[in-house]
């Protein structure tokens, strides 16, 4: 007889890491909805749904707006694998693992990459910008919008204006901003962005939002070579997603349910109150932090609400209080990516875990933890300045 | 105020297209199961479980077996662009869609790619395969063990010798295959193969198991290039699904726990007894359908259990049809794809799907649909000649 594991039945975590998120009972309810044929008149209808919403939240008319069928990266290296062929010049924007993680991509897309560096943390000028696009003569400059592995906020609107004054296009990645914090696609003239599901969509990781200007689609439909991957070509899924309907492969239906729930919950909600609770929220976060002796990572005006990246305090032991909250409390959270690994904590405030309740849960279980390690603090003091704050 | 569409509320179909087909109960309630993190113990366990599940239904021991985080098509071009560099010499057998798709990719990795053609519905000779290998010398064979877009049964067993001894490299598209008949990967010494979630195994789309030999490995470790995909390259996947668990992407949470479900009730199922199950239903759906007049596109010998692949008997709609089946029975079946559009219907009975009921629901319905285009018929004719087959 073969032997097989016992059913699926995975605790119930607080996710406040830098993604997964949690998830509404409404988005994993409709994860389990009956699956229908990818070209079935019912599935149809929940794409055209699903591309209209993604517009609003992507705040763009653009027409090829649609959710790519694999995780963030995949809509990464669709962004770049459409708008680069061998031998284009992109200036990259590395000041965290995502920025270098686009270099990777775009040298395996034949490009000729200058990477413009900075410490992990901080942002770009836009002067080092204009340098940058004046010297190179770039096709495109891609940059991240909210770097998941630092927490920093990369302006986008003045950017925008030089890249495309220098004749460029414009590529972001709001893997972790789009849902969080305002992501204007048209009014900052972005011509391609991707995301995932699992940030601040609150939505199980799966798919990949993308979007395109006409600029971009233009460019992409003027290639001389075919996009090296077939899996992530534009030119075939617009004609999916568009009113071709042309079958090119079998779209993660169930996914594409729950994107749709999440979209709706999200645009019910409303992206401006969503934007003033994932503030609110971290600006009692970091009172409760900080009332606990732990300093950000990143300068004031450049943190992401919704990714609180916050130095080690000395004496605290990454692994042991990491592993303590997962078991004592089911919490959820991130440790440090690339030279920060063993040197930061990242607590994320996304979509459904950006909620008053998890910031109170999650500074009282902080300060459990630090006081077993002995860590010299005055009990309740992270309490108390939460609540501060969210009584204002 | 913002205008949201209602909530997801699919129509329970009955699916006996080319996939996705039916799903368990319980594999649409582990979708639904709370979302854990990409790194939580919890989720590492279920990816071990998933892995040794898979290599069970692959019947390897093959070390690099896993799920990749996208649907079947991406598990192709995972194959492919690990194994291929620019230059490199493949054969492709070219007998249906999925064949022509594998040289598209494979023409998108660099390689110099010889394609076999045979007209749609047949299968490849040993001998036109070794002819091929001798003047050829390629790198890598692929060839399609199932083709979704026909319903042929591609032999492997004896060619996997020929191409071996032509020092070559054997790759499968087991998309159909996997779950609903023998894949024998290591019995048959294939180096790579790809399926997906949608067909055989139950499951809804989204992920593609795939599995590589060691001389697959061999080869992949000793490429001179970078494998073109970032998304897709095996070298860092194998270290976020083996002992390392070094991150690389965020992968799909729920749809491996529809996975896990799904092996797992195969495996209960046992190998052997599903397979004589797709037979069988297989042979009653066949009787039921010869009753009707209507002939199979595909040779007796080379024909797929799980697919079903008729000519659209003279005088019936095609479009009115399969809209009636799906309209007034909620049942979906397939169309025909390139050559064979609007010439066949594409009738699935794969994993869950392929039941009793299924091929008794299905062969009543069609003769609805038939007779109420006045189809010539013996009333009730398919439905005694499957209940015939399945007394035997």
């Amino acid at each position: 007889m073969t032997h097989t594991p016992p059913r699926i039945a995975p605790p119930t975590r607080t996710l406040m890491g830098p993604g997964p998120s949690d998830i509404a009972p409404s988005v994993l309810s409709a994860m389990a909805a009956p699956t229908v044929g990818h070209l079935d008149p019912y599935f149809l209808q929940v794409m055209d749904e699903v591309q209209t919403m993604l517009r609003q939240v992507f705040q763009t008319e653009n027409a090829l707006t649609f959710a790519v069928s694999g995780t963030g990266s995949a809509g990464m290296e669709t962004c770049v694998a459409n708008l680069i062929e061998p031998g284009d010049k992109i200036v990259v924007g590395v000041n965290g693992v995502f920025g270098g993680r686009m270099c990777d991509v775009a040298e395996r897309c034949g490009a000729v990459v200058t990477k413009l560096e900075r410490p992990f943390g901080e942002v770009f000028s836009s002067e080092e910008i204009e340098q940058a696009v004046t010297e190179v003569q770039p096709k495109a400059v891609a940059l991240v919008h909210a770097e998941t592995s630092t927490g920093a906020l990369q302006p986008i609107e003045e950017i925008s204006k030089i890249v495309h004054d220098g004749g460029a296009m414009l590529l972001i990645d709001c893997v972790t901003s789009l849902g969080g914090l305002p992501v204007k696609i048209d009014e900052w003239n972005v011509d391609a962005a991707y995301s995932g599901t699992q940030k601040c969509l609150s939505c199980p990781p799966g798919l990949a939002p993308v979007t395109f200007s006409s600029l971009a689609q233009e460019a992409i439909n003027n290639r001389k070579t075919k996009v090296q991957s077939w899996y992530l070509d534009t030119t075939m899924l617009s004609s999916y997603w568009g009113s071709d309907r042309a079958y090119h492969h079998t779209a993660p239906i169930n996914a594409n349910y729950g994107l749709h729930e999440a979209l709706r919950l999200l645009l019910e909600e409303g992206l401006e109150n969503r934007f003033t609770r994932h503030m609110e929220n971290h600006l009692a976060l970091r009172a409760g932090l900080e009332a606990l002796g732990l300093n950000y990572l990143v300068a004031e005006e450049h943190r992401l609400p919704m990714l609180n990246s916050v130095s080690i305090p000395a004496g605290a032991d990454d692994a042991a209080v990491r592993k303590q909250l997962l078991n004592e409390f089911d919490i959820e959270i991130g440790g440090g990516l690339g030279p920060l690994k063993g040197k930061a904590w990242r607590i994320g405030l996304m979509g459904e875990a950006s909620s008053k309740s998890n910031v109170l849960l999650f500074l009282s279980a902080l300060e459990k933890c630090l006081m077993d390690q002995n860590y010299a603090l005055i009990p309740g003091c992270s309490i108390a300045a939460a609540n501060q704050q969210f009584i204002g």
